[in-house]
């Protein structure tokens, strides 16, 4: 079976983080080294990486880099000293609950760590990086099962751009249509930032597999017409309600999606679940600059003195996901009880 | 009252057609003159000009060009000659109605006129002109009168540019402004043109009407946030029983606006409405290239190999439309008996 997966886009190369600059694709392929937690936080935030899984890895390499630094220059007390990185990382995004997950798995390494701590925390990062992809070859599995000689709809990316590798929605069209039960990809160019069209287009050329960019208003004609039987997305952060945040637009597709009878699934690994978050409404949205709306790829498309409503993600209501799928199997008509027995530590 | 009403973008200068050319706003304001069928076709096709009313006047023009031309040359068998003009001009774009409704109002003087055409020619056109501003203002009129004190949410662009002057859904908007009963207009950046982004705010910024623009996939976010209370929109053609054909991302932002609960209006003169077309699945989308989804501004955003999808239309179906105002009155759930009693010749 073809793998049609050829894309990375975080790797620990010489002791430093490297990560494929995401806003300059698909024109250039140019990766960005970061040394520090600095370098590391200001990419999170500027979006060279971007994609919920993709910023938790990056957080937890860059505690690496942090401890290293620290440790070299205040043996005695770097983990006090270090507090004000992880504070930082943490700060670098609001809305993907997999940043502050992944800086809690690092901590717990930090807490037990003796001397010098890189080592320990480096197999860490790794291991929650690999983790990441198993996970996602898991849910690709439980989610392509659904899908049978049907086109499906993407939203933004969550490739192995937005992951450690792979992808969540992506990943179930990888498999799907390695498996022969999906034969094309309908991606909407998500503005403001295009990761659809910039990203998610570029990752499927790449791999083989057919892909129609729309733009995001032409999804409920395209949903009207027939042409699709799924609509696929990730998450950055579900509820214990099962109520999905995620890129902007997202809500939107699911009321087209129900409103025409298709299904709607919603993939993410169960770091994205934040059960402390009873539902939607207590998830913050993060407002980005009016510029990314005001302009598009750098170039002002709209008259001075008109203002701009940015807000990167939506709350899609845990009634409208026909089902939800996680590394530890799938949930349909996600409830807070279904959320609940889901997520039981024994699972 | 202020008029909030500064732009026209078809005049007739010196015997010649001026346009305002709209894919170069907002950042130039340069007109463009036609002085022949072809140039003034080729101006509707390439979207110098767009909005059903503004190419129906267009069109109307055109034809006095056309007419000067050939009875210069061809005193006695121009009405045979300028056929081809017509069928060049009526070919320039296939989904709004007023492009036909037009040329055949033209058609109607051509074939009584005896010598030269011209001033017979120019005097309809002005006059199809010249009816289009009243009917917006009358429309406005109707319309303004049910928004009270609330925002509200367009699409596309429905102004002074797409119109003769005035606006259809922004004559609403103008109107309700100048009268207190909306304060803040959002408007939909309506890709893959961004006429709302480019067009809409332009002429709003203009005329000192607060707008603020959006990603179009944000539309259901802001539905849900409560922030408005009608969603207002134009069309290209309206079948006889009331589906509506608009601009790509209207049909979703319909579907939007009853989940929500909120009004949905269509603003667009009774030479919108085709009774010929039985519903809206008879009306001919218009495809565009690829390449104004695959680009933006100009500038490719996609990878090499990517397709797209870009119908430039969709279809509201009437029972999404809670109200269809046009120069004749209003129409509140609109059937195929309410259309064909507000279409009847005497009213």
């Amino acid at each position: 079976m073809l793998e049609h997966d050829s894309v990375r886009a975080i790797e620990w190369v010489d002791d430093k983080l490297r990560l494929l600059d995401q806003r300059r694709l698909p024109s250039e392929v140019v990766y960005l080294d970061c040394a520090d937690t600095q370098s590391a936080a200001g990419a999170i935030s500027a979006m060279v990486v971007r994609g919920a899984p993709a910023i938790g890895i990056t957080a937890a390499y860059a505690v690496v880099l942090a401890a290293g630094a620290h440790y070299r220059n205040h043996p005695s007390s770097w983990k006090r000293r270090i507090e004000t990185d992880l504070a930082e990382l943490a700060r670098a995004r609001p809305t993907a609950v997999n940043l502050g997950w992944a800086l809690q798995r690092m901590k717990g390494v930090l807490a037990s760590v003796e001397g010098a701590p890189e080592q320990a925390l480096l197999a860490e990062a790794r291991l929650i990086h690999e983790e990441d992809i198993a996970a996602n070859r898991t849910m690709a599995t439980i989610g392509a099962a659904e899908l049978k000689g049907t086109a499906v709809l993407t939203h933004c990316n969550t490739g192995s751009l937005a992951t450690g590798g792979y992808g969540t929605a992506l990943g179930v069209v990888r498999s799907a249509f390695a498996a022969g039960n999906i034969t094309h990809v309908y991606a909407n160019e998500t503005r403001p930032w295009l990761q659809g069209a910039r990203l998610t287009a570029w990752e499927l050329v790449r791999d083989g597999i057919p892909v129609s960019v729309l733009c995001d208003g032409a999804a409920a004609s395209l949903m009207s017409q027939g042409k699709i039987g799924w609509v696929l997305v990730g998450a950055d952060r579900i509820a214990a309600n099962g109520d999905v945040a995620n890129k902007i637009g997202t809500y939107g597709l699911a009321i087209h999606a129900r409103h025409h009878g298709l299904k709607f699934m919603v993939v993410a690994p169960s770091s994205t679940v934040d059960m402390s978050v009873p539902s939607g409404k207590d998830i913050p949205i993060e407002t980005r600059d009016p510029e990314e709306v005001l302009s598009c790829q750098g170039h002002r498309i709209t008259a001075q003195g008109a203002n701009a409503w940015n807000p990167a993600f939506d709350v899609t209501p845990a009634e409208l996901v026909d089902l939800i799928v996680t590394e530890k199997g799938k949930i349909e008509n996600p409830t807070a009880e279904a959320m609940r027995q889901h997520m039981e530590p024994d699972r």
